[in-house]
């Protein structure tokens, strides 16, 4: 039975801010814990900085075996590349879990693809920060942050409590479970609209004649509007029919308060001012 | 020659949020504040509090013309009414000024109907807070925020420098000078067009079941949801015309993106999103 007692050693593959704030976080537990990555950098630094026992570049099969625990913080078809090629390389039992943003258009091939003798179970801590890099890594960012398991009919009970206590000891607010089509409406409609929304917003106009006026609405608005183009794209086509529905859904909703102010419908904007504010009351936390 | 000098009287008409903070700021500049306002607690609790020397509920030409400078806290329609209404009890000489967040519609109007011995110069304090009356007043909130002046040709330039003056005395981050037209451009576009795009998120969905999974982004781009239907409504009205150029801004950039998506028009796609984080870190402060 699959435990996540701290003799198992846990392998990051891919050591960016996430991957390196779990290698931190881990390492603190008393985990021991390697990495690959393809900068050097990354290795040198997470060495010297205690955060990994040991860490390489190239994917070996000697250094892979040892792990028990492995969690791919990845580019999405990275990840799916990295599996078809050395998911032979594999200690037979090991857990597998991830970091990506969506779940149906991994969770389904990677279990499909898998090995029989290779559990894996999609996760997703919804953390950021609009910083890159294993050097702004650490596990301080999940404290405010939700962490949520995506099983499947495939997984087992064992290794769906191993991957929810992942989440727990890193620390994170609350730990959850949804299936891989509720995660994905949900992150479709919380994260993914809301940064097509921040970055319509920010290439509306000229900015310059603007930052001197600029109060926190607009700020509070466009926050999320630095945003990483090659990531987010790749992000928005695995999750795109679920996106376009959002978006079509808050166009409808912003589309219907423009025809009131427009028409002087005073009835239908107060009703729907007073629904926005009554909704969120509920955030006020 | 108008100064700001402290031995001038300044009557607050509307002693809510802003108007309380403007008596609080002035009171402890050693100005004489006195208060009109509707609710006899309102007045009690500035006395109480000691952020008045005076004030009535009753508008009476004995007390509105002892003072020279007037600053009008009030609701758009109830501000041109108290005008046509008291403007003959005012002191000959007095500056007028007020708080409206759109100023076309008021500083035009206002300046035809003023008596020939009055002068009215419209300034916009850019604070706010998501809570309101007088017991949640205080000056502290301008420290960040920005005070427009918006002169036209009817102002001389001691009226000018007089309202100036006011927004620099109370601590305001900055004080600037705009025409009432390009007032109401950039505040279609900074406030009311991201309380319309708030407003239309909040009420996409019910949020019973998001609350669980909500990071920052979500909050983010609500946190200015909850909003004064009255005042608003009566805001957007003001600045029609504005607000609805903002929001078609807005929506051919939005479709744009969607189209992109739908497309999966990589190139576009990247183009939109790293102009969006060159033109966002103009506002990193």
């Amino acid at each position: 039975m699959w435990k996540l007692a701290n003799d198992k050693k846990v392998l990051i593959i891919g050591l960016g801010l996430l991957g390196g704030s779990y290698a931190e976080g881990l390492t603190n537990l008393g985990y021991e814990v390697g990495a690959i990555t393809r900068s050097p950098e990354s290795i040198e630094y997470a060495l010297d900085k205690g955060i990994i026992a040991s860490g390489q570049t190239e994917v070996t099969e000697e250094y892979v075996k040892q792990f028990d625990l492995l969690v791919f913080c990845l580019y999405p078809h990275v990840f799916l590349d990295w599996l078809k090629q050395y998911q032979s390389f594999i200690k037979p039992g090991a857990l597998l879990t991830d970091v990506t943003g969506v779940k149906r258009s991994i969770v389904y091939p990677v279990q499909a693809m898998l090995r029989d003798d290779l559990e894996f179970i999609g996760a997703h801590p919804m953390a950021g920060k609009e910083v890159y890099g294993v050097k702004n890594a650490t596990s301080k960012m999940f404290s405010k942050a939700n962490y949520i398991v995506t099983p499947t009919l495939k997984n087992t009970p064992e290794g769906i409590e191993a991957c929810e206590e992942l989440g727990r000891i890193l620390g994170f607010r609350s730990v959850k479970r949804l299936s891989p089509e509720d995660h994905d409406e949900m992150i479709g409609f919380l994260s993914q609209l809301t940064h097509c929304i921040a970055v319509s917003l920010m290439v509306c106009k000229d900015s310059e004649n603007l930052v001197d006026y600029t109060g926190d609405s607009f700020r509070d608005l466009t926050r999320i509007a630095k945003i990483n183009e090659t990531m987010w794209t790749e992000l928005f086509y695995l999750n795109k029919d679920e996106l376009l529905l959002q978006m079509e859904l808050f166009s409808e909703k912003f589309d219907r308060l423009k025809e009131a102010i427009r028409t002087e419908d005073t009835e239908t904007l107060h009703e729907i001012m007073k629904l926005s504010t009554q909704k969120r009351k509920l955030f006020d936390n």
